[in-house]
């Protein structure tokens, strides 16, 4: 169900005050003369823009400037194209796999770290035109951190929303651009996101990981659930405490570190354990 | 992030356990001949399938045979769709409302009310191939307490989710069929949609009207948000409990429920004030 829309701000927009897009526009083009040419991009993407000015809003933070127009609108519709695009995809590729199945499949695609992997992959990160320093801290950590988990981390990195954004973005302003093509936006996708997650890597995930270990040396598992009050997820190994994971914005972030965490404990253990016996 | 995929059906998917499709489209041929002909609904939605066996199939409730393929795959597919085709439309109608607006906008144009109440403006309720008679009895009863509601009821009716589950499988369907023209998709949706509700239907929401009543009337409200505790939403009109609205499933129609119990209950108060006033 819907929330309710503040009626002024709705009234505001409904009544049509509309900023001059021409004096935004050119506004916009003095502002990024000290940056690097997003013309790059288009040689990125391998996709020209018949109107520019939307490529310059699908890299522009609404920290950036407050007359700038930001990239949220592209956003909202980029991500709704991708969605569309890899259910195509994926439906076509699994002929057989029910949609409990195909649903984590795309999310792991379209999710915020994918998509923030994408951005760096593809140097999105030095064409952002941002207002915000602290958000430019948060890139280089979350770059910093990247060798340590060369493939998905399952939400154990924190992946700077605004990365993901971008590439949502730019996929939008080529959908919108191409007049709304969803096959000239894939051409784009396809490229970006490559590696295309499969079901074969979803398998990889901690939980499964400390799942399996468990059972391999006969420990009991329990995963202790106190997300909605603080959180956070426990993991009891033979009714111990063994893992705990935090991520108030995403209870499966929560329970992949909690298991990630008592994985790399019952590894400790179990090492340990084997070199007593092998005294 | 993604759950865990259960490892043995993903792995008898990935092994292609593929079942005989034309064998099992002609059963399904069969099994149909005492059903009104699937044929009426391409008049119905003005479109004539390549492939009449993707309408079979967005038309079967998964209870309906255990070995007919029913429509949840289609039903994945058709909700993408229509996601993208509602975000398209609205961003171009609406040129400056920004995502905050545009959300609550198109979750009023997807949501299970809207599209169930679409299924039985067009009929589509008589050609559901269904297993579980519960299932027909919960789609009557939609349809008889719908004249009390004749525009979105808000949540304050419930709606059976397979009546918008087979128009969004009937626009997977429509989707694959025209190899995935989101045109060709976009023909049948707007017709089967109207009327697409605009911004100004959303504000008739049962919060706004509360509020306006309280104000106009100088009372008190409190909204007592329990809903992660026990799936309800309580009002306080000058302290005193006057609304509760439960639904464990969307706390957003818990709180609509509860805001139109109580706005009912000032309504009450009031003309009972006037009319003693009166005396």
């Amino acid at each position: 169900m819907f929330a309710l829309l503040p009626g002024n701000i709705l009234s505001n927009y409904l009544n049509g005050i509309k900023a001059n897009k021409k004096a935004l526009i050119s506004q916009m083009e003095a502002q990024t003369k000290s940056l690097k040419n997003l013309e790059e991009v288009e040689k990125i993407i391998g996709y020209g823009f018949n109107d520019r000015s939307l490529l310059y809003q699908a890299f522009t933070h609404p920290s950036y400037h407050k007359d700038c127009v930001s990239y949220e609108r592209l956003e909202y519709v980029g991500d709704s194209v991708l969605n569309l695009l890899i259910t195509k995809e994926q439906f076509c590729m699994y002929p057989n796999l029910p949609p409990g199945l195909l649903t984590p499949l795309r999310a792991a695609n379209v999710d915020t770290e994918k998509l923030a992997r994408v951005a760096i992959q593809h140097n999105f990160h030095r064409y952002i035109r941002l207002g915000n320093p602290a958000l430019g801290k948060q890139i280089q950590a979350f770059i910093d951190v990247l060798p340590k988990h060369p493939l998905h981390s399952h939400g154990l990195i924190n992946a700077p929303k605004v990365l993901a954004d971008v590439v949502e973005s730019t996929l939008g302003a080529v959908f919108i651009d191409s007049n709304f093509s969803i096959d000239a936006t894939w051409e784009v996708a396809t490229d970006l996101l490559k590696p295309i997650i499969t079901p074969e890597m979803l398998q990889t995930n901690p939980v499964k990981k400390l799942f399996e270990i468990c059972q391999k040396y006969k420990l009991k598992v329990k995963l202790v659930d106190q997300w909605s009050e603080e959180g956070t997820y426990k993991v009891l190994v033979n009714n111990k405490l063994k893992g705990k994971g935090t991520c108030r914005e995403k209870k499966e972030i929560a329970l992949n570190r909690a298991a990630n965490d008592a994985y790399k404990e019952v590894v400790r253990m179990m090492s340990r354990e084997s070199l007593i016996e092998a005294r």
